[in-house]
């Protein structure tokens, strides 16, 4: 942690408020000169609030100098996380793929959807149960019936199932579930994560739309401190300037995060484009960048979705895209 | 909500789409040219998902014409709502200032400077009990002890007492509090912003980070619907490119949430900032801006604040700034 | 363009307004009903600012429906635009590459460097004469003199070359040059881009770091308007609320301007990453989106560059990246 | 600034790196421990791209401690810079309104509005001669000869003028300009900034669309380092994701400007607004916040307006606006 200190200040101030720092088992080396004086707090930092410091009237400014997670960070666990989704594997190497409709809309639908993904190179089925709308007046999921439903479509296929958790008095309705979601609007819901990080499952953290690389392993600390060592983070689009489409896909986040983090990290290319046309292209693109897996909405009648049809690719149309993503992976991995 | 259709289409397919649409009782207008086709629906089109419309493909794009929230829209409910909250009002002319430490850390604390904000002028008293931290290392509030310490301050001073709420399993313990705020991060929790809708105590909804006005009140919409029209919305600032200071204080919320809906708005300045020194002419901005109140951080000794000390006013700080408030609005209102 | 009229309004002045209008050339179509009033003008409503719509009391707001571009329109010209640049292609299926050091530093500099990047897989030779930099102190680059330098790589090599132009007054310079770059912050330089549009050279029309897709082909516009048609858009990164990496580099604006637009489109990643260890990913999920080509900074000494020496590759891993991209562009088109 | 290494990294290049800087006059501090290990360089820092560092195998990552600007650093110059501009003052307490129409139409037409802003307040009158526009297809100005209308409102009036240059060769044009304005869409145009900076006009800086605090301050160092320190900044809103107005007014740009920088500050509400109904709450907010002065469209027919009328505040409007900035000056400073 580097502080820099304001130019005329008292330094009988600084000297407590070192020795201080210190008593609590930090290391402080000081940089004084003509021009600039700095101190640098050295030791467990991420326990120390930037707010607390920059709280001193002879503090200018206070900036990070080690990143404040722990169990998220790669420096600390360089070899990749691979997690085992019953049985099926993500990460150091393995690519998971994830189908299915935004939402469970019947027993039917589900059942007949998960066995045309199954068929066309899905390794995992997803659908909304519990779905969370901007607006009170939109379809707001079947809810734990849904859940039934995903259930008996995992029978019928052998598909693991992932589904959303939106409140945690509903994690009694997921122990059937292989992955809990957590969506981009709770990635910041911190009562849900330290639930969920008590769990044993395979978390799916979506990142929040406006939420930077560090607030989203923050976000996967949470989980993780619990516990659960099980994340899989996924990028969905962030929120710009641009509204030509719904969100922008940040394919940045692929190599970045696999910097930061030993974390398996999946793109979501339907809800980033909110438009089917751009889901293959921006799948492509997210499978050269080296992602772990893809979450792709398909729906086998795209204007009979009871939400989000018009992101929802055909079985035929994700047929044709994973193919072209094996390709890639052949081509270049 | 406008369609705009695609050059070369289908014309039996749209007709059948304009038929179904109409069954269900909205009203469809063709204007069709060699240029450009387009079809406008009128009716309670808040009930249509854009996103169903997108599906279909002879659609090119989809605009909503009127606002999708009908409860909070000034169209619908000209007059300002004004809201009581145990005796002190806001809106319609009624300015509310609310002020108090970030976290309440002890009993002594809370009541010490609950005194103070009264001498200076506060009308409400804030407290963090339950606190969203970034990181699970930082402080995470007192909870339900920290509720016990506002209402013993609120005995000592008659003070209402407002202070946030983060899992819906916590209402339990804000049967005494007088207004429930829901954080910023939580803005889009709609299990939470449900269940505060079924009770009658005043909300105050800060807005989150990247939400449009729209989502804003959207998110006041699904409070609303449940029962509870008693929503004070609080703007605290946006994320946007700029990192000099935590958030961008977006003061045009003032102006265009009065034209777009009734609720009354108050901001937060000190989260903006997220530095004591720009509390107080973002205070004055918003003040003759023409919001209808503030919340401001005061802590009597910020340096020892277990959180978010150095936003926090000194209590002779907070004296000064809301005299200068004060003057603003007697001279402009 | 669609109006929405405010609810309560004089019908006298609407129908001036309407007649004002049709006298102009355009057809004005009503849509009045009780809940909503609406206006739609056709015909060249590129002509009309939506803010002289917006000035009457009794207007609402204005929305277009037809795109303010025309010559970058793909609807108006559904076929791919192809370049020739001193006989290398680019659209329609023709993918370019074009590499080199930021600046130009020496004579020797860039002839040996050109010659590597020949020998590596390049098509064109790109490097800074006059060099747009944050501050004043910076290295601005050797302006004329990197002219000379970049005509004797070409006469060596044969590599036809890339620089950018800064003020109109230097055009006098770029006779020799085969593709003329208008970098970022000049987008919006409209007396540049209207300079540029009355040669007949292929320019590089780099995005703006905060311009939507409308203003940039609208800037397109600006160049094809004066007769220039060989417009060659370059998408380097977008500014975003993420400062882990220098820009987000946006991907969807591949499929979305080939959705838009029929002029090519390449990609930057090295001034997008600001950070040589993700050009190759990157670049990599650029192709397999289906970009038209890449610009990349290749440096083979990049702690001795003089600017942006952290985004170059080296030639031996420019030639690593190219070659994965030329097996994915086997594996996918 | 402040270099942090990577873990595993060879000390003998280190030590070679350090003796190079401290070559070249710098003073290198070293802070290594088992968890980190951290460079300090102090001396004219500025000078250092940190690109360059970056390209070093063995850096993590640089920051820089101590700002690259410093003729516009209040740091170096802590008393507020005061401007004369034909013998109206802005800075150091002295507040400036300037006034105008949008776009110069017709000589009849700038003398009447000039006539009314003199009457009505305003220190000094705006028009535009060369404006930038979005669309080629858009009015572009009457140029020079709008120019020679200026000044002869000038001459009937006696109010100084301020008019925007786009391009350097149109220098010649402006001898009897008194502010010269740069537009947000030219703040980094480095040619047209380094020309202006070598007259001795005053020079009205827009900021940026989406440029941070400190790019707008190196940009006015572009022009005081020439020898021209007569820069007003002016803030004229931000872009964001929030679409509903036009831009977002950056009411937190004028504390901090005034705390980084000594030079005088006004805001355009105008611009920022794209909406005439916004200009007054935010003239007054901007005014409440401390800001140097305002820039504020005024027409005496808005709806007849060539450009931007919807923006602009009738004569009448204009003045009621006025009296309420000034009640808040005398209230608050």
């Amino acid at each position: 942690m580097l502080i820099k200190l304001v130019k005329d200040t008292n330094f009988n101030e600084i000297e407590k408020f070192i020795k201080n720092i210190e008593k609590k088992g930090f290391e402080v080396t000081k940089n004084f000169n003509d021009n600039i004086k700095i101190l640098i707090i050295t030791g467990n930092t991420e326990k120390i609030d930037t707010d607390y410091i920059e709280s001193f009237d002879f503090v200018e400014s206070v900036k990070r100098i080690k990143e404040p997670y722990k169990k998220a960070n790669r420096k600390l666990h360089p070899d990749d996380t691979i997690i085992d989704i019953s049985g099926v594997k993500i990460g150091g190497g393995n690519f998971l793929v994830i189908a299915g409709p935004c939402s469970v809309e019947s027993e039917k639908q589900i059942i007949r959807i998960a066995k045309k993904v199954k068929e066309k190179g899905a390794s995992l089925l997803r659908g909304g149960a519990f779905k969370p709308r901007t607006s009170p007046y939109s379809f707001q999921g079947l809810g734990k019936k849904a859940i039934d439903y995903l259930i008996k479509a995992k029978k019928e296929t052998g598909l693991g199932i992932v589904t959303e958790i939106m409140d945690k008095s509903d994690l009694k309705y997921f122990d059937d579930i292989d992955i809990i979601q957590i969506g981009a609007r709770n990635m910041q819901n911190f009562s849900l994560l330290k639930e969920v990080g008590k769990t044993k499952k395979p978390i799916l953290l979506k990142r929040g739309l406006s939420a930077t690389y560090e607030e989203w392993l923050m976000a996967a600390e949470y989980i993780m401190r619990e516990g659960n060592e099980n994340v899989i983070l996924c990028e969905r689009g962030i929120r710009t300037f641009e509204n030509e489409i719904r969100n922008n896909l940040d394919i940045s986040a692929i190599p970045v995060i696999k910097k930061l983090s030993h974390l398996p990290i999946i793109i979501d290319p339907s809800h980033a484009a909110g438009n089917y046309k751009y889901v293959q292209p921006l799948s492509l693109a997210a499978t050269a960048a080296g992602c772990d897996g893809l979450i792709i909405e398909v729906h086998d009648n795209p204007s009979c979705a009871l939400s989000d049809g018009a992101q929802s690719l055909t079985p035929e149309k994700f047929e044709e895209t994973l193919k072209k993503v094996n390709k890639i992976r052949e081509a270049i991995f």
